[in-house]
């Protein structure tokens, strides 16, 4: 039965386009509607409008809806609309006038909003934990990799470098990512409980109790804000995955191009690479073309967000459901993604001769120019002059040249060892909040 | 067993990843891997490859499949990595050597280019039916309700109109659509087969046969361009459907507005609204909602599409794997919404009285200018003149006013039977060429 | 003076965000401003709101316009607004009440549509053409470099292909383009002149007479649709581009790859190349770089447009003014882009003997597949015979291996003659479409 | 002269494709390259490169270079390409050899990123002064209208509300997006001086020095990173102005809707308002209608930058050069769009009757559940109770009822006070850094 019933029945065409996949994708966030739930009962209780007895069995009848769902026995139907209307007609079913008193001072947006914020909680310490495991396997890739090869501009050979340098360059935009995620948490670390409608409630509801009692580092305090930011968090968290994908894309577009035949710098080992239907002699590397096309998806998945709610007035209108499928597809995407490159630097291989065959001589070209600005000439006549000499360009120690590139960030020093450390600073924080977020969880489960 | 099957297993978190849930999109596909892989053993046998029993052997089996698969029965496994193995596979497995020939002189992307474009035709011929349909049912609509009502710009009452001319605009928009759809189909309406990885073969290969067989209007030439338009063709689609999309979203935009409360032109049934949880008295129209979000996902699937295939080297990448969900959400999320919005206009109420009584004098202003003209001032000074009179504005008969609106195209002169004699051309050549579709299709089930 | 004036300023500062750049844009269509009011006081001539005489002064007066814009001496100024009332202006300044009489029977927003029109059409012609020529100089190009080298999928090597195929492959898929150039003009040619602000006019208008002054293909029938497809119109003449743009944007990442260093199959002259300001080799492709990059600027102008246009409600809405300039600006950037890359095809080398050295023997992997095949082998047991065999493969006259690939659309039979017809009778019907266009210009400057 | 020079002319057209608008941008960006270039030049003297006497003598040119660009006389040229060329060619024709020695150590892109991270920290600051600014408007204008109205949910009345929760509603998310700008900020604080060509020089150059002479927090490490990170920067700032563009898309929608004649809450003072040229009564909110669209024109940047860096490989691609554009255009968009908005609410009216009047007694039906929810029945029940009763709804004292919502976040307790609060502080910590980042460039004026 619709929580709205009036006695009619719904159009069953239109029924089918409302509902959509909502009630598929709820759920995934069914979880989150009863941990949401039994706060707001606990609130209810503590304000007067359930009795002891009344939440006992409220929040026994909810973590009941919890163990059937993780058995897979809990299917919220099309004709339930989503899993506000599942999981209070179950409280009904079950306790009848004490479950009729559930969705006081609350309203299903109220709900959806919780549910979005924990499960985008949670799933943002689980990425910013990817984040950084994927900054550890770089580090030690650049370890053991601190191999000469060639570093380019404009897709032309340019300078001399290292495949540490170029492991570790995209550590330290990682770890930028991960700022720009934590930044993304706390902005949506507000508790939304308690605006109902957008237009809060005429009962002396006590919000700062139900935030504490889920976690949240604060309330959200205007009421119509609450309901004006769906839609602005989802596109602010996918703009941050974005941050990431950007990233993945641009290794991945190396690694495909520095593993081609013509360069032989990296080598997948053969159980990541896929055959052709074909051509025998074919060994592709599918995993890294589809990483390099996720980022892609996860940008269209952001704009998908930033269309639907513009050009919407104050309030809920419910364009805005279509925005939790792009949501939850971008966090799945990014993750995935994330495992995939780690187990890809795991195994991937440096082809050392490859690598430094590959330094012809006229890559040297400025390095030595900078030998006659040494001895005084000023660097655009050394410019000019080389420019006529590439011919005679003599390459001795090329080891000795990258370590003696030693100003800050330089090949021959990295500063791998401050960067280490940031990782396991940041590892730790994590850890912390990411426990104290698990207790407040595991709180709610004492009577 | 893979295809490409070289003694070793791929790595299992990659597999997963590389396949995604394109096993599952190929399921939708199958129908037209085995039409195609029918109409390519009849070119094997034409061209000596395969003898007529055993041409016969493989029409009997893949139709096989046509059957198991209506019944839900031929399952696509993670591991078959698509359709193309699993019919391959269930070819060796019932025929061995018979069934090894099938894949001679194609390659997988020749097979997922001719699944989806027949696929895409057979959608389009249903989209384009489907805005056909709609275009009927507008126009019923547009005769039925020769009601006066403001008109807008701005948001603001512009000038007296008609909801007959409102509905007839959308009519005319929908029949531009019907001729961009028309323009996709035949730009996509040529045959892949035989481009094999894109480079062709080296067997003498009848590519004209194969085509004919398929009901193509001709062969894809250049091989190369095959694969290449492969992300071209799945945006074209796409972007036809947006003119689709941007229509309905303006006529649910429209439909929104003029349903509230304070306007009251329209009148949703209230089978086709849904209630609120927290508030007893609510009626929203959220099937419109949804319908103005859908433009935005069609919208942001084209995008993921066109930035997918950019910066892409020519021939098949794998990249191009990932424009196949896109395309199929598009088409389906295009066609479920026009088939609500028909269902909307054949129960969407006009109510007259709120339609008139909304002509507010300011609203004649520019017509009594005209009086002026023609009267002999200028348009200027009777524009200034008016300005200042705006409180005298007398309206007499309004429908005389409207209906005397009669050049080209205003609301006393719509031409709806010329429209009318439009939409039933269009209708009577689209069903013939759905016809000979059916029959070629149709010919290869015939020994 | 403002059309609209009523005896107050406007805030300066809202005037100056509420013009915008509209000004500067008007200033490249005000030649179609003129040719638009031209053929409508021609038509409020015949049907008798100005006279001979009157008609004779504004015609003069608006070729005075025209002139003085060629010369650069017609400034729109921001406190204009835009071109129509600059013109109007002009018009009342120089012939008083006769100059008042011009805008009877229109809005500026037909005036803005018409000249968006004619403006697109234009450009359209020239692009089309633009298209055509460049498909000429592949053509060109391919005749002259019948040069094997290795044809790629997954940025591996694949099997043999040809530098003819390969710009075969693009000559085709802008033939498609153009097409789909065509279609769009279509659907754009046709007269919105005679909706007004959108629901018409109370004076017997003659839209049938200004549309053939004007040779336009038909009138744009319901008034309300004229307005609602500003936007529509943009998007489809943007996406149309689109299709040029992704192809000039592969050809680009062809290029840059197969002239890079490591391959040497292509080399751009140096007159091309752009240098380094810090290393003294460098020789880079900047004008591909920059040639793949304007596909994503493209793209986003596409988004620009449907992003404004959505969720709008019918009728005028101001919004629509922000679509002006991604319109000119997309179709700038296409006509440049494709007289670049014709530029860059004119004088682009192939690397003979770096493309034959290329083709290293395990290219041959599936043409010797099919060998066996020919024996009599199936062709899953030839494809896992070779792929054991791969380092016994014997490579000999390479170019009788490709010219026997017969099949059409293959290396050996692209069908250049064919596509050479195509071209020229593309460009014949093109050329004359372009002339009846340019005489039904002509015919409107004779008294 | 190009700093590239090697004795050839590049082609024309190449010429003026490749460097596009750049050479106008770069106008903009001047200031930075001269500042940034005397930082460069004291680092460079502080490691012996450059004597004392050499460095006065380049500031002193490069502060002329900063004062002829204040008075529109130092104007980049087309074939300079480039601000950095320009002002190296000024300094060797105005200091020969000593300005032959600027370039040691840096590379024009070094050059472009610290340009651009210059001014998005100036830029940013402004923009974060804006939004506080816009947020003290907004505070002020809820404090003048403690006015009930009706809350909307699906654009239908839900539930009272008041104009000062509508606008306090969008003071926390401007607080919120002022979180976000600050964050970015940050992010961006680092200094890309001595990445040269994203693989550092082989001399012993300071970066640290260089950082602190121009203020930045630290030294952006790996040199690679550096020149990675372009285009991420851009988008990371057009992704945070993108929320405040979504607030004002927002706002706009509403105050179009609510100012429609047929609600009439708020009133645009005539100035404010532009009129139609053909319809004597319009009064139309162009204003609001751009603003609302620009919002669509910010996203659509963010869409171009995050386009063009996808599927690049590590190191400087000229594709970047592109992503210039729109970082300026979404910064001054994001600029004028909040100082118009500001200017607007400075003066928009709100019509207290019709707001009272929108007060229709339905709206109260949640509230009147409530009642019976106090006295003991479940919330479920009451509501349905309500349902059949919606006709004999008293309203009483409306501004008590909405008083009476007192919990946080209500329109009985919308904690202005700590809203100001926050906004001040705010407003302090920003002016103090805003004072710092100034006196570190006067410090650079200092002999």
């Amino acid at each position: 039965m619709k929580l709205w019933d009036k006695g009619y029945n719904i159009n069953k065409e239109i029924e089918k386009f409302t509902v959509g996949d909502d009630y598929l994708l709820d759920q995934k966030l069914l979880y989150w509607d009863c941990i949401g739930s039994i706060a707001h009962a606990m609130m209810l209780n503590k304000i007067g409008i359930i009795k002891d007895d009344e939440l006992n069995k409220i929040k026994k009848t909810l973590f009941e809806i919890v163990d059937l769902d993780k058995q897979g026995k809990f299917k919220i139907k099309q004709e339930d609309e989503d899993s506000h209307t599942a999981i209070e007609n179950y409280l009904i079913n079950k306790l009848s006038d004490t479950g009729k008193k559930i969705h006081t001072a609350r309203s299903r947006n109220d709900q959806v909003l919780v549910n979005l914020k924990l499960y985008m909680k949670k799933e943002l310490f689980e990425i910013q934990e990817l984040v950084l495991i994927f900054c550890k396997t770089l580090l030690e890739f650049a370890k053991k990799n601190n191999v000469v090869f060639p570093g380019y501009t404009h897709m032309q050979k340019a300078m001399p470098s290292t495949v540490a340098l170029w492991s570790g360059s995209f550590i330290e935009s990682m770890l930028d990512n991960f700022k720009i995620l934590k930044n993304a948490f706390e902005i949506i670390d507000s508790c939304p409980l308690g605006s109902a409608a957008g237009y809060g409630v005429s009962l002396d509801i006590d919000r700062k109790y139900v935030s504490d009692l889920l976690g949240f580092s604060k309330v959200q305090n205007n009421v119509l804000y609450v309901q004006n930011s769906r839609g602005k968090n989802e596109a602010l968290v996918l703009s941050s995955l974005m941050n990431i994908m950007l990233d993945l894309n641009k290794i991945a577009s190396d690694l495909i191009l520095f593993s081609m035949h013509e360069f032989g710098y990296f080598e997948l080992p053969k159980e990541f690479c896929t055959g052709s239907s074909i051509m025998p002699q074919k060994k592709n590397p599918d995993v890294l073309e589809l990483l390099r096309a996720k980022s892609k998806v996860v940008e269209s998945l952001y704009f998908q967000v930033t269309g639907i709610v513009q050009n919407l007035q104050s309030g809920y209108n419910r364009d805005f459901q279509l925005t939790k499928k792009p949501l939850i597809d971008g966090i799945e995407i990014t993750k995935v993604s994330l495992n995939i490159i780690n187990e890809v630097f795991e195994c991937l291989k440096v082809n050392k001769e490859n690598c430094e065959k590959a330094l012809t001589k006229e890559i040297f070209a400025t390095d030595i120019a900078y030998e006659y600005v040494k001895e005084g000439m000023t660097f655009r006549d050394a410019y000019k002059k080389i420019a006529k000499e590439l011919d005679n360009i003599q390459v001795k120690d090329v080891y000795k040249y990258i370590s003696n590139k030693r100003h800050i960030g330089a090949a021959g020093n990295l500063g791998l060892d401050g960067i280490e450390l940031q990782i396991k600073n940041n590892l730790k924080s994590l850890n912390s909040k990411k426990k104290q977020f698990q207790s407040v969880m595991d709180d709610l489960h004492v009577n």
